[in-house]
């Protein structure tokens, strides 16, 4: 086997090896790094990074240094080649295609987000079932039947799942048959998907119950104050 | 300083030290086991457990054991007792009031979202700033001009951002002011809030960067294998 060196080998790292915990903070540290650039500065020190993407800057330098990008001691890193690295690394070099399923509220909402723009994602189709849908316009999207899933012009790269609890899984066993390779799940149910197909859960109302522990905790703080003064 | 036995502290347990890798799963843990008692199921084992929720028997069994919970070999963990342990744990014990801000297309979205039912939530409020929403309705909730939110009826605990990222700072620093302890922020933009209201940022394209890493990975390693073979 002759030495491999796509986008699945940087600089001798095995991407197998990096935790998800680590993959998790990449996308920030980029969005971050690009955000530095976009003002003209050219290095940036690992604790500017670090506190501008939330973190401790020994993560910050444990996560990168598992990249092969240990940043230079007094000099930090350039910010031009580390957000290469990090978009090499992640997959980003060519856009990635994102597919909507689910044209209701939620699904029409996405397909406005603005946050997707210039992260190396393209919103290239948004599919439902329900034929009073198919063939509106949502922003440059006609909502197209999801049986064309399949068959559709460009290969779909991952998917956001907008779509109601009791449809998700049906949504979701057709995306894995067209090759979708990851689906970002919005509906409040877990999917089983084979193998080949990641699922990354956003559960809202999860999050808010962190949030609510720390508010809890906080409010816990001042009742404790007051009984030691 | 009496010993305090609120919602603060658990069987000993001093909530601080617990870090917040551990905070974000005990919520999908609580979903898991409440989905299972709703079954009927009076007992589940930590493998069960660990597998439905999407982490390895022994990170549960350790996240557990940090509220005191240790489980018993061969018995498992008592479903009714361990959601109740959750959900105190969490600060769920009451109802925390919910509002969203912004009525646009992803506010309304949320505010239909029915992942938050049964989960200790409840969504309180929706307000916006825009004068041609003010007073619509969107469910069963009229949209409150954003300026009575300080003066609104019930404290609001937490707040879903939905407003663009140009306009969340001001609405952050008027939710802080009216004392709102947590922010769940799907603007596109970092929030600098006071260290009482704690903020969870939902940023969809780093999801979906995240999701790319892993589709990248799998089309090396079959890249991988046809050279191999």
């Amino acid at each position: 086997m002759g030495e491999i060196l796509s986008a699945g080998s940087i600089e001798g790292v095995v991407r197998k090896d990096v935790p998800e915990r680590v993959i998790s903070r990449l996308p920030i540290y980029l969005q971050t790094v690009e955000t530095i650039a976009a003002t003209g500065q050219t290095t940036v020190s690992s604790e500017t990074l670090a506190t501008r993407s939330g973190v401790s800057p020994s993560i910050l330098r444990k996560d990168l240094s598992q990249l092969g990008r240990p940043g230079r001691r007094g000099v930090g890193y350039s910010c031009q080649d580390l957000a290469a690295t990090l978009r090499s690394f992640l997959g980003l070099d060519r856009a990635q295609n994102v597919a909507i399923i689910g044209a209701g509220r939620l699904g029409s909402a996405l397909a406005d987000y603005a946050g997707f723009r210039g992260r190396g994602l393209r919103l290239s189709a948004i599919f439902d079932i329900d034929a009073a849908k198919i063939g509106t316009t949502i922003g440059s999207l006609t909502v197209t039947d999801l049986a064309e899933l399949a068959a559709w012009d460009e290969d779909i790269d991952l998917v956001v799942m907008a779509v109601p609890a009791s449809a998700a899984p049906a949504a979701a066993a057709i995306a894995a048959d067209a090759g979708v390779r990851g689906i970002l799940n919005f509906a409040p149910t877990v999917l089983e998907t084979p193998d080949t197909v990641r699922v990354r859960q956003v559960d809202l109302a999860s999050e808010l119950q962190v949030l609510a522990y720390y508010s809890a905790l906080d409010s816990h703080a001042g009742t404790s104050e007051e009984h030691s003064n």
